[in-house]
């Protein structure tokens, strides 16, 4: 099974926005076992937009179509894809009732414009928009198969994930075993070290199959089966699962694709443990990614940032003596490092608590290097542990890395209950 | 002048990375007065490679060709134009004594596949690689022009920049008169309002052009107009930058790409003024985005993240009698938000104290709806501004807004010196 992705719109071609959508498409594509030979963006422009249908159809088997749904003369796609197999147009009426709902509900007037947003292609199956009002379309034709999306990713995702995804496995893969997935993601290990430990289980091992997935700041692998039944499938995917946490016991950090900060806040949730921060050289960046996690409330209680050294005496208590002078460890050391955490602890009163001093550049002092970071882990009753880290890369890269890593410490303390 | 740009890389087929190449490529080249038509995504295969290359050359006069020239089997790029336009490689001297010269740094031996990134093809201009191995290529045949780029976007950014750039206004586009490009960028305005604002410039005026530019939760114009000289090109942008500065006052914050904590930061700096904030919803948000900017040091001082109400009263003096009890105002009220703001104003001892405490969601109380939030500045002798704000998303998008929507009342306050 072959598939093409074509993203319709100008403003992808005048560079003002990123085809996330192809990529998003292309994951879960591989995910179904469908291969993507290539992905197409053409502009709001009939005749290209025609072209670009009618050498996909000769290529691939499945031809996904985002953009070009909307209200406006500009918005082509369902015209484009008509015309190619020589069909014609009519008003859904789910569809319409929708957009009739929309204008009456916010007492605006209608105008007739939105009513191209409920045309579907005769003998399409209609696509319900959960988030908008452009309706998508799914049908097969002289053994090809189409999928018309609409463009926004708010409206695209729902709708691949509720309409497009069950249509394409009931109507398109009908003869094909289905392909189970499941994403096992890594932290405190680079992608190389990863694969190395696991190389032959990926080289030699054919069901279930191990793909690597690179993801920003990320070390992610999939693992996939075919199977008849979910049950069978989920079966070898968990003992699979299995044999490679055995291997990377300190690495595995959730078998599905969730960040590190949600298992975190999850664990301590369960456990019923507190935390606060104390930040520089990130400047917020660690409380800042915790609490993007709904119920974060009930773990995380509260941090400072101190950027200046007056205030890591001021509120943080560090004593003067290891800030400044001649033989004093400074700021960004292990010392400073370890009374911020453990005092972030006491004063916000929780039972971790955490300490980020770094130089994250480009500015540095010539004792100080850019990219070294001292993190620190107070635990109320327990050690403090301090970690020196050597980062490469630019402040942005290194304020990243350097909340990641904590991030990785804390949860083998919580997972370890150490 | 019509443009395609082709991405070679099967990761990008299988979605592990987005296309964010083909949105660089096609803004430099809209920048330039270049129409791009087509954007192609292919993998790693010679067959549909050379197919993708040859429909390219087709419909378009410049192909750009990103990904491909590195040192491996599946790196095809340089070898399948050359297919195309019936032509050897050599190996490029100086690109090659690039390669050893890294190997050597390193002490590394170097391996014979590394020879394939100093291939160029016969005929080509080669393109030295100033952050890595592969050299690109740039080439006029037939009446088209083709540019071979690396696919990683460190390598690929500056040799766009460095080399491609000037090899197209030098080789492509000698017999068009050029064009100059600027950002404007605004705060505090919607992309709708905006274009009411600017709608009659934006229909009548033909030179410069006024193009909207979307990008994420930002709002950017970018004027171009063409010209024989660059002075006589800024003479007209700077004339109609004026003309919307004077309608839009307290919305345009710079006429270069950067965003507003840049400028916020810049002001500050200029005007010696001092920041700190305290944070609820936000959770180190709008402190993590102002230390981004490199030199923020000297402006942010420091700052607190109270999550739980007892943290608000602990550090920073809320009265309990505001956070609790049957007719306080709460921790998300006007009230709460004054306190935080002065009180964080008055502890780290800054010019500038801000606050965020709002409900993020997705849970919320009966009594506070999820998006309402406040937002404080408190200046040193002056008065404390609170605003309300009622947003509409999802947690994300409320504490970006409410981050965005302080630091835009941040800078009117500095520019205005008020």
């Amino acid at each position: 099974m072959k598939a093409e992705i074509i993203a319709v719109g100008t403003e992808l071609l005048l560079g003002q926005i990123v085809n996330s959508n192809a990529q998003y498409l292309s994951e879960e594509l591989a995910s179904l076992g469908i291969d993507v030979y290539f992905q197409t963006v053409v502009g709001d422009n009939m005749n290209r937009l025609s072209q670009a249908i009618k050498a996909a159809a000769e290529r691939a088997d499945l031809l996904i179509l985002t953009g070009g749904l909307g209200p406006t003369q500009d918005d082509l796609t369902k015209e484009a894809v008509a015309g190619v197999l020589g069909k014609s147009l009519h008003i859904d009426r789910m569809a319409m009732d929708n957009v009739d709902r929309f204008f009456k509900d916010r007492g605006a007037p209608m105008t007739e414009n939105n009513r191209r947003q409920a045309l579907s292609i005769d003998g399409a199956t209609p696509l319900p928009n959960s988030t908008g009002l452009a309706v998508g379309n799914a049908i097969a034709e002289n053994g090809k198969f189409y999928i018309l999306l609409p463009g926004p990713p708010k409206e695209m995702k729902p709708m691949f994930e509720d309409e497009a995804k069950p249509w394409i496995l009931q109507q398109v893969l009908t003869h094909e075993t289905p392909l189970y997935s499941k994403m096992l993601k890594f932290a405190g290990i680079g992608e190389s070290a990863l694969e190395t430990k696991l190389l032959d289980l990926i080289k030699e091992q054919a069901d279930p199959t191990i793909a690597p997935y690179a993801k920003e700041g990320e070390v992610t692998i999939r693992i996939s089966t075919k199977a008849d039944t979910e049950s069978e499938a989920l079966d070898k995917l968990d003992k699979l699962t299995e044999v490679i946490a055995s291997r990377l016991p300190d690495h595995l950090y959730a078998s599905e694709d969730v960040p590190i900060e949600k298992t975190i806040v999850d664990l301590m949730t369960e456990q019923g443990l507190t935390l606060s921060a104390a930040e520089s050289c990130t400047g917020g960046m660690l409380m800042e990614t915790v609490t993007t996690i709904p119920g974060s409330a009930t773990v995380f209680i509260g941090g400072i940032v101190c950027y200046s050294n007056e205030m890591k005496e001021k509120l943080l208590n560090v004593p003067h003596a290891l800030l400044e002078g001649e033989d004093a460890p400074g700021a960004v050391s292990a010392e400073t490092a370890k009374v911020l955490a453990e005092q972030v602890r006491m004063i916000v009163d929780t039972d971790f608590g955490l300490a980020i001093t770094g130089v994250a550049g480009p500015g540095y002092s010539e004792r100080k290097p850019v990219g070294l970071v001292y993190i620190a882990i107070s635990r109320r009753g327990g050690d403090t542990e301090v970690i020196e880290l050597n980062l490469k890369g630019n402040r942005d890269t290194i304020r990243l890395r350097s909340t990641k890593t904590i991030m990785y410490h804390l949860w083998k303390k919580i997972k370890n209950k150490n």
